[in-house]
């Protein structure tokens, strides 16, 4: 069962350096790697431990070619130099899943229900209990996981898998290679009302939400399909779990949410984006490419420069906090304070400082 | 296919300017419309885009007779002048809809478990892979959706539906023409617990989940039945998507609240409420009628005066927040040294503020 | 259906004073009861209630013996003095709901499906349209509640309960006495890639879930699978509705997570802490036992000192908010200003407080 490491190296197009025929069985951080694991080193500060490590296989960047040799001259086992470390590691983990994990067949379970004139392609596989609607559309290679849900009309595209319970609403449409967790559930209304006499009255959301190739959907996510247009992911879309997509939202190629983030209806995020872990963004802004939002931040206007971009409340022991957060309350009246004392003393004109104005 | 807008205007009671017999496929955004489209202009800052639209016919309110009669004047197209242009809008979704979209024919698929003593109304519709438990009850007109969940003793009130894999609890109760989406849990056991020697006691929950009529409730959204009375959402309240509504709350008529919005438990909420997104509202709290909170506000004291109330941190720049942060951990400090100039220089008392308290 | 004071007394093991045939209905909230109900006092500040409520039994500390005495002689029903009266409490509710609820009976049901090789005891029950996959095992005692899952090899302990629609993902394991409410999902992938020329490289998550004994999980909580080992809850961690774990993560025994709470990738939390509703923990943290962390904080930096830390924008009326948060962005370079002015008068050196870095 184990893997030669020249094979590894072969495979990750790397150079081999030390004994060609050991055997790893497991991939482990490199905290945790034995003699049976290989290991990576991703940043350079745990260089240092590429030394002392028992792994019998460590990945690492061509720059420590020379600590790498010195590993294998004293015969601490072998070393793969791959220019990028983490994403060989990344294809490691993909070849042990290929190898590890039954590949579903083709066909349909019997307890499944299929509506008239859904198409599923004969080479894809629809789990215990799923459901595929009418005209709904599964290409080849597709896998509808067990209790999951495909509306009607709506295309899962070739290689795409819905996983337990994932849901993919009526209408909506996702490309090729996508993955969809437990739990998430594309398509659900839009939240619009129009006020009327103290009561809401429901906008009927008419669009879809339209997904890319090599999407991946994160547990209990939610994307709301479009009032009137449709929402859309582009291609390489990444959405951790619990996050909420709005109605209309567009979100650019290769932009990645981590858990729980949200972002508000009708917002255009830019392609290459992060978006941090709890961050928020409200409805009708614009997002430029490359913009960085770190975790629990409230984006509350419209970015049109790349960068990292922050607003979290510094955490400190609750006394401090009270403390700080009690005279936060007073702020404004502190600066107008320090601004008499200014004049008093005479040191300082503040009025550069009124340019920026609040978010 | 295509809407006479004599008959758009006639359903919507608004007066039409322009050609009658103009047909319309779509209702379309402003941004969007073109020779097919019918679309609406609710904000007055917009106006100046009713003469250059494409759209075949826009909705706007009397006040912009004069630009709407030169536009039909000019031979661009119909306008229906309506009160409230949104509100119309909001029609206009509502007849697309029903126009649109396959009304679910009365029965039980054969898939659907229904349990014995449970009472479905021969007027019901109940999907496939659904479940209606003993002792529930589903009235005229309701539908139980593909995969979704009725408990023992649950009610569904008429024309209520339950989307996909949404689940009404055991002896939990919705209102006519209620609405709940996908993945959404009604009914989980409220979070309680005695601790007890470093461990946790489970509080039983043994309360239920109360909910009135034209109640919406999000994708993914929880709202727990109470410990020992029940939850209660009044008629009209309206909840957005992974809205977290904790054991024993009280949520008043028509309030709404944004995607991801939470409550603690036990707080009463009034009725005409908005609650932005992401915004937090502690346990054991009063907020009386009318309150609106902004997006990811921390609401940790009663309120009882309506009005709007905030509190997030302002986002920046991650250099300029860094810095801004790093001074709010010594703004108490800051402001005793403050005071230690004031009386060096004799400029104010800083008594007054000393008033406020921290939330 | 009844319940004698008498006989609860001798079950909480309280003394009774009072009445001992005295009949109570049910428990009810001390604001709420009447004269059916039996009710508690928990919190010193509600003792002078007990003379007054309707309440036919009260169960208080024994620091309030002459008042239960009192409110005995004065005929107005029974008391039960109990040294923990919210333990009590909980217990009570224990009762009644193993009184009050139908225990599912052994036995699959038909409309499931159970792979080949799962293993189910006799003595489980598998409920309408569950799903238990090739290889899981079901212990004795255990409810795999309608439409829940059981994914392929995983294991759940003797005694615990999938509420419906939970999901105990492939490969992962539940200890004895768990609960899984509604729309939790254990063991999608955690969320993982490898940026490589503007893409994302999944990093697939080979490790699994693994959970303690006495583990309670909120509806709709997404807990997921490690990258290569597992991510760890230990014994009596309860987590509330829509929280995310994520890979790697470790939780200490008895640690409890509030609604909405998330915790990101590989840190580790020690046991009896509890976090507050919507809190955030970053990535790669170390947090000691005995941390308390309010609702909605941001944790940052690894915690090593037990205590309470903080971190939440006190809310306020929104103009207030406005000029102070406008404020906040100046706050750097109104500390300069103070500093100048110091200078100029000749209070202070603010060397001492550089010190505290930014979280």
């Amino acid at each position: 069962m184990g893997h030669r490491v020249s094979e590894l190296a072969r495979e990750l197009g790397g150079e081999l350096l030390g004994p060609a025929d050991l055997l790893v069985e497991r991939i482990a951080p490199l905290a945790e790697a034995a003699a049976d694991s290989i290991t990576f080193i991703a940043q350079s500060r745990l260089a240092p431990q590429l030394a002392g490590t028992a792994a019998a296989c460590v990945i690492v960047s061509p720059a420590l070619r020379e600590a790498a040799e010195a590993r294998v001259a004293a015969g601490r086992g072998a070393v793969i130099l791959c220019a990028d470390p983490y994403l060989a590691f990344a294809r490691l983990t993909q070849r042990w899943a290929r190898e590890t994990r039954r590949r579903p067949v083709p066909g349909v379970h019997p307890s499944a229900v299929i509506e008239e004139t859904a198409l599923i392609d004969p080479g894809a596989h629809v789990g215990a209990l799923a459901y595929v609607g009418r005209g709904a559309r599964v290409a080849a290679g597709c896998v509808v996981g067990v209790q999951a849900h495909v509306g009607a009309e709506a295309v899962l595209g070739e290689g795409s898998v819905l996983m337990p319970g994932a849901q993919l609403g009526a209408g909506c449409r996702i490309g090729a290679r996508g993955l969809v967790h437990g739990g998430a559930v594309i398509g659900a209304d839009g939240f619009g009302f129009a006020p009327h006499e103290g009561r809401w009255v429901k906008i009927e959301q008419l669009g879809a939400v339209v997904i890319g190739d090599d999407v991946e959907i994160g547990a209990n996510t939610c994307i709301d399909r479009g009032a009137l247009g449709d929402t859309v992911l582009a291609d390489g879309v990444k959405l951790d779990n619990l996050v909420q997509v709005a109605h209309n939202v567009h979100i650019g190629a290769h932009t990645a949410f981590a858990g729980c983030a949200a972002v508000a209806g009708s917002t255009r995020i830019g392609a290459h984006c992060t978006i941090g872990g709890a961050a928020r963004i409200i409805g009708h802004l614009e997002i430029c490419d490359h913009v960085h939002i770190s975790a629990t931040t409230l984006v509350s206007r419209s970015i049109l420069k790349p960068g990292r971009y922050s607003g979290a409340f510094p955490f400190d022991d609750n006394a401090s906090w009270e403390k700080n957060a009690a005279t936060l309350r007073q702020l404004h009246a502190l600066r107008e304070r320090l601004r008499a004392v200014e004049k008093a003393v005479g040191t300082s004109s503040p009025k550069p400082l009124e340019k920026k104005t609040p978010s």
